[in-house]
């Protein structure tokens, strides 16, 4: 039995525009059969906030950095021509045009398509991120892990 | 027979300096006979696109994307210290002095030494790109042509 | 005999988050028995300079890049949140809460991994930096070694 190709994902970066290319190329992955893991970091973890404020205990840095990050991948800024946020209002106007799939869209179909969503526990830590904050059905671990899954990997990226 | 090695790198980045270094490696890899594509998406785009103003028809959104983002490879800024321009001249002149290429002509190597350049058509969609604004030669593709290059390649890079 | 693991990262961020996450999977992978390089290249140079201010003959341009570079990882700013220094001080401050490494302990710790630190020849020619500004014990080459490390690799990241 042949083995499956293996796509690994880091996504450090909190930008709309990069969190895009990395589920697309993940739900590209995925329809083509390879095993996909995203495994996010720093920034990156803010695609996975909810967008309720959910009320946790926090020190007071951590609720300064919590405050400060976007809470969810809709509230994401561009990594180019963000313009205090009408880049990504014009972008998602373009998208909504060309009927390309908004970011939550891509995440929700990236969890259909069975892609392992992966915080990164050590930065959840350092950003003062509590698992109630961040989506359902997603994974907890740390570099170990994702080197695991990435030293067999065919497509190694880091975004 | 052996077979060739594989370089596939992503160029999401519209910024001059992460762009000659995906083009340095490009050229490096092709000249250790490695097959080398460069897929480039989003900002990247940009380092395709001609000098010339190039008159088509565009919607009003599309139109402002294309005013505002630089018309080819000499005009993308730095990634750090661009202060409004002044930083990429100052690297372009250090770079004459040590005799090292400018990114049009590393691009210009690329195509020479067949490096592969593909545009991702969908986010020429999004940014309301045509080809008759980009470079002759390159292929235009999307994100499972990426993947078919990419699943088999020794180097992958996300720039 | 098996062949180890290769892991072969590129860091051409200035940023000290991406720093971290870039010397965060090569200790990771280093542990893991990996054989590592870490290839600075551009602002990820910066990683590799020492604190102090070494006294080195310098043209015009060259003096000031290096003026205007952070001198040493110490010194350098984060990719989001950097509020002109303000978001080092408090990513440290809860890195020190957290007992994370901070860079310049991740770096030394990597030198006892025998991570093998490349600092990339022609970019230190652009930017004007010289061996003397840097840290002992680092390894000097160009893009062909890299794609030599590289091309064999099981991870391979652009940072």
């Amino acid at each position: 039995m042949e083995q499956k190709k293996r796509t690994t994902i880091v996504l450090f970066s909190g930008d709309y525009d990069k969190a895009m290319a990395a589920y697309i190329i993940a739900n590209g992955a995925a329809a083509y059969d390879h095993e996909v893991t995203i495994f996010h970091t720093f920034w990156g973890l803010n695609a996975l906030r909810k967008e309720a404020n959910i009320p946790v205990k926090k020190g007071f840095l951590e609720k300064m950095f919590g405050g400060m990050m976007p809470r969810g991948a809709d509230k994401m800024g561009l990594s180019k021509m963000n313009f205090g946020g009408f880049g990504p209002k014009m972008i998602k106007k373009v998208m909504k045009k060309h009927n390309a799939m908004p970011l939550p869209d891509l995440i929700e179909l990236a969890q259909e398509q069975d892609v392992k969503l992966v915080a990164c526990t050590m930065t959840m830590d350092l950003l003062g991120l509590q698992k109630e904050e961040l989506l359902e059905e997603i994974e907890y671990a740390g570099v170990a892990a994702y080197l695991g899954d990435a030293e067999d990997g065919n497509v190694n990226l880091f975004i």
